[in-house]
């Protein structure tokens, strides 16, 4: 039997993972797997890959994809459109059908689970039942509906909280009233700028002291009276903002930047933390300073060994449920247990496509209350390291040529 | 005899590593030694803690401290006056003779070497001989005069290159042609700019393009002649700017910001990756992204085990000097040998205070031979790691308070 696996949309630090993941239960089934190179557009335009079951294991591919943070077979964005009757999807059954692909795997965003639902639509329109396309999920953002979390998640806000622990050693080396504002990805969801707050866990000061939410509507003259209170206890502030994050009265405008994600059309937001920066400058003359993680924060090398498992486990179980079933995503659930533990089920696609989950509002009735919240929910997900390989100190990853016929 | 340690100016993230190593020499020959918080700030406000002999070896304070980025014991940035009869003088010098202080060592860069200098020339002034005053040399911007290179530098040039093999991971993953500028630190030097080149050693491919450092005048016309260029034989361009870049012409103002560092004037100058992202949109109609690594590239728990260990050796020696000399500074000399093998010297103060060293004319004729030069000179500064310790997934750093009575 053959099977196809793909990545697409934004990278993570443990995309790879899920791809490990698939490509070990492909072997376990004794199946061939394909790889298609920069997703649907690899299959489309035939640059495609095999991946090699004895290489895989000489080489320890299967733990060392897991090391590798972004999509190692590259990663598009592509919107299929919804007319069930436009030439691309015949293009793709084409091209599934010449290679015999049974199982069809992609590993996406909410954005890539629409394309698995709509090639599944079109499955069911022209009644094709000689493949099943099934989706592995994935986001920084944990902005998937019905998941407990999203794999990627984790690993992002692992960065964050360490580098912010970092972040507070440097701003503290002075002895004056400073501000320090660490803008966050997330353009509608505020959990990774919510999951900062973890670095307060179990110390005596706080290490982040105020965080704002793409989904919180405060006034900027809220955020003075809180800088004020708080400078009261503490000199150096540490405020974490959202990319996404507006005032109230959208006095602060968004600054829109020129470009757009092809395809989703998703506008690119940043700025704001230089923005906010500036307005606490001119109210209370204090220094301030702007730093954006930017997409380091997505790719990188300190990944949560949580996460990373899960992604694994995400992805075997993307391939395990296609040998039987089509438009199928495993998700996430978190059991209701003093211990933090995961357990698997399966959903449509179509429950996850195109929506958005966002930080619960009652979360953020006070900082107080996200931090509890947060802490509560996100800790179990950083845990564990995964350690690193470097050779004369440099990072030294598995390249897809290791792995691959 | 009572010793004083102090940090100043810019912190480091092996700088409590010199402090690790000059509270093991003042332990090894058996005198007390204190810290003074936010260095000669401290001094003058009789900010001193006494570090405990027996804590410091019950917590492992030697090897905990040197993985601890960003001075512990606080920093200032003070210039002292020129003028030798200004009270200041009398104050230290009453606050050094009220403690008992034999031994000063001032852990800093070079304003702080200039704080050393102007302290022994008043010591000369009026023949005071009860007291010497040393200094430990540190800057991640490898400014300093007649050192090789200075503690600091290895590992923010560390941190600079595998945060740049992520990003590569991050920029490769779709099919199109791109340039992401990287903004590293480094006003008037564009070493750890250059550094950035350390990510191409040993690669089939490129990891960095192009390298335009602080010391280059190169007109804008011939960055997108570049680019062309390197668009032949690549989509994807990672392009690293020092932040004190400008073009030859000067037609891309410096954006200098509001601020000022406090006391010895320096502008604080970021922008530049922004404003040449938009330029070079602007010639050529493709994507760029700007990011600046800011200060997390200063203060990190990604710290090189040779530069950790090199600032402590450091440390330990501005100690020992200090038991027969003042004003002098131990500095580190390469020795000319197949293997990497550092050697050191001791200097006067003055030779390193408020002078720069700046990368050579000769060494960035071209792209290729700036890389050459620098993977010689500076791989073999990065190289080893050093552990961190993780709890829950959080960094844990050693706190002031295990080691001090």
């Amino acid at each position: 039997m053959n099977c196809l696996v793909g990545q697409s949309g934004g990278p993570t630090s443990v995309i790879n993972s899920s791809l490990s993941g698939v490509i070990q239960a492909a072997f376990d089934n004794n199946f061939r797997i394909f790889g298609c190179k920069n997703g649907i557009e690899g299959l489309l335009n035939d640059n495609l890959v095999e991946f090699n079951k004895e290489k895989f294991e000489n080489v320890n591919g299967k733990e060392r994809l897991k090391k590798r943070p972004s999509s190692i077979l590259g990663s598009c964005r592509f919107r299929l459109p919804d007319d069930m009757e436009d030439e691309i999807y015949v293009k793709i059954f084409d091209q599934l059908n010449k290679h015999d692909i049974s199982i069809f795997v992609y590993i996406g965003g909410n954005d890539s689970m629409d394309t698995v639902l709509k090639l599944n639509k079109y499955m069911k329109y022209k009644g094709i039942n000689w493949v099943n396309i099934c989706g592995s999920p994935k986001t920084i953002d944990n902005d998937l509906m019905l998941m407990d979390h999203s794999p990627g998640f984790g690993s992002a806000a692992k960065f964050i909280v360490n580098t912010i622990v970092d972040i507070r050693k440097d701003v503290d080396i002075y002895k004056r009233k400073t501000v320090t504002i660490v803008e966050i990805m997330g353009r509608n969801a505020g959990w990774l700028a919510a999951s900062s707050l973890l670095a307060n866990y179990n110390r005596r000061r706080k290490i982040v002291n105020l965080v704002y939410l793409s989904e919180m509507k405060i006034n900027k003259e809220q955020i003075i009276e809180d800088i004020k209170k708080a400078h009261e206890k503490e000199d150096n502030l540490i405020i974490v903002i959202s990319e996404g994050f507006v005032d109230a009265k959208n006095n602060f405008k968004r600054e829109i930047e020129r470009s757009y994600d092809e395809g989703f059309n998703h506008p690119i937001i940043s700025g704001m933390s230089r923005r906010l920066s500036e307005y606490i400058y001119q109210q209370l003359d204090i220094k301030t300073k702007a730093v954006e993680l930017s997409i380091v924060q997505r790719v990188n090398h300190l990944i949560s060994k949580t996460d990373s498992e899960e992604a694994f486990n995400l992805g075997y179980k993307s391939l395990e449920i296609s040998k039987n079933n089509t438009n199928m995503v495993p998700v996430i659930i978190r059991e209701l247990s003093e211990e933090y533990k995961p357990r698997y089920e399966y959903i449509e696609s179509g429950i996850i496509a195109n929506k958005e989950k966002i930080v619960p509002a009652e979360w953020f009735e006070t900082q107080e209350k996200l931090e509890r919240k947060i802490i509560e929910y996100a800790l179990p997900l950083i845990k564990g390291e995964v350690s690193q390989d470097y050779e004369d100190g440099i990072l030294q990853y598995i390249s897809l040529g290791e792995i691959i016929n």
